[in-house]
């Protein structure tokens, strides 16, 4: 059975010196700067117009697996007419199922919104299933046609089931700090939802920010709360950009014990919500920031750039991760004359 | 003689139920939010190529009057060749000290790089004079061929002569979180710095982050390096966007006990090493962020944020700022349907 490992590199040089704050996020075991997990297959192409080419996707994927990052979501599950962007999903599940296609010790996730999509997850070779239900009622009947309840319980019957067969299950609560419908979503709903995952022994949980709505005080309020329910609940996150405090929430799970960074490449993705092109936090300009806090120096970022200036060329504009332009300042070399 | 206040607002209403971090803030003094000052004049323009009318410049101001933001940087007393659109510095402070021209009890301030500049701020009628020093002995050199030492000497001086006459200072290190000429800066370079200010009885610091190098434990330490050193320093901050970790410093100045931002309207200003257009933090996404914390809900958002789109349609572009395209979240109001 595939396990996702923490591929730390605790190079933690010029911050470690004189920073009480770090180090005490150290302390607590959050210094590893944890899993990324790459979702822009996913989340960012589901709500672009342009298609995606099979060979260009498969450039693409091969540049992630290049660049070391843990976790790469081929797609999503979903009727090819609603999403056209992910019809291909269970073909290249199937591809990279065959001997040497994969690279390196990355696990491939997909992400499955119901019975038929785990069914077809399940024939194609998934590794780790991620599936969830919103915490906002509104966003849950708007997206599945139930409540959060019946959603959740569904959910909770499919993680058992994907679990049976022996496949790595992520759940996620969705919404989590913000709905674009209701507004605020009070923690308890999030907790509910949290606790009924932990009490069906799952326990890798996301807390998707899907309206873009976290501020950094809410997730480390919320990522201590679910620790003090369980302290060795696998912690994932995933954050939108919306209104430019995606990193600074990253920082604030990071400091919170938070393990796994759902982030997506060239920070593609909208918000549904707004329509704003700031969707996703940028992988590239997450893994830097880690890089200059001396985490997952492991990663070669190179590529990511690489790659995220490959997908602007692609869709012919700029986009919105800025370390693409800007160029790493990692290994940064003097320019004294 | 004029003294920037802090216009507190203490409505901390969602944040303050569970929030124990942000409990913690609080109980340091940072809760406030800090005072808004208001650069984009002058750091937002001077790298802008499009000439803004005399008029244009006015009807912006009062915009920023209106809004309630603290401290206006109307220009900078540089030599018109050198940057056309400080041309008319003088002129705006002559304006402003007209009857009835200045709205509200807002602060104007103005960057002075030299003794003729002073002179030119003296009798214009400047009311909080910036100056400042680079840490990075090759950025001290190239932007005024002396090195650190010497120009901290000169800066000393100057803010002596301001002072003297009653005039507001505060007095900056450039460059403190990094060079993009020297890359790294040594702490002890800008400590240095701060203890010849405040051995000459300076206690308005500003630390600005010129390259973007700023990370938000870089930050956090620092800060409470300066106030191990002097307990009542009045501590401000100037963090530029380029990685995408300008409102993550912001937030961590916040946190260190920082009582003054320095923020352009529509996120203007470019970096001068890498021409990435991410350069200064944007004022109405650092308001909004602030207002979401519960903080500064006395300034009027929505002005700043009609001031951005103002400034789109006038510079024919999209600007960095992110919450006026998105729109404000601060007071959201449900779309259940």
């Amino acid at each position: 059975m595939l396990q996702v490992t923490f591929a730390v590199n605790p190079i933690m040089n010029q911050e470690k010196k004189a920073n009480v704050s770090f180090m005490e996020a150290d302390s607590r075991g959050t210094a590893a700067g944890g899993i990324i997990h790459e979702v822009g297959l996913r989340d960012g192409l589901q709500v672009e117009k342009a298609s995606v080419p099979w060979e260009e996707k498969l450039s693409w994927i091969d540049a992630l697996m290049d660049s070391g990052v843990d976790i790469i979501q081929l797609g999503s599950f979903v009727h090819p007419e609603k999403v056209p962007q992910m019809a291909d999903t269970d073909r290249l599940f199937s591809h990279f199922q065959q001997h040497g296609k994969k690279n390196g010790r990355v696990v491939l996730s997909g992400l499955v919104l119901n019975e038929k999509g785990l069914d077809r997850g399940l024939a194609c070779g998934v590794e780790l299933f991620c599936m969830g239900v919103s915490a906002s009622e509104t966003h849950s009947r708007k997206n599945t046609g139930m409540g959060t309840a019946e959603a959740c319980e569904r959910i909770i019957a499919m993680a058992k089931k994907a679990t049976a067969t022996g496949k790595q299950v992520q759940v996620s609560v969705q919404s989590a700090f913000g709905c674009g419908f209701e507004g605020e979503i009070p923690s308890e709903r999030v907790l509910g939802i949290v606790k009924r995952y932990l009490e069906a022994g799952l326990r890798q949980i996301s807390l998707a920010d899907t309206a873009g709505h976290a501020q950094p005080f809410q997730v480390e309020a919320l990522y201590e709360q679910i620790r003090g329910l369980e302290p060795e609940t696998q912690l994932a996150c995933h954050f939108h950009n919306t209104y430019g405090l995606g990193l600074a929430n990253c920082i604030a799970a990071l400091r919170s014990g938070v393990r796994s960074f759902e982030v997506a490449f060239g920070g593609l993705g909208g918000c549904p919500f707004t329509k704003v092109p700031a969707g996703n936090v940028s992988t590239e300009d997450l893994v830097h920031t880690w890089q200059r806090l001396g985490l997952r120096r492991d990663i070669r970022l190179d590529r990511l750039l690489e790659l995220s200036r490959q997908l602007a060329t692609f869709f012919n504009r700029g986009l919105p991760g800025l370390v693409s332009r800007a160029g790493s300042i990692v290994d940064f070399k003097p320019k004294i004359n």
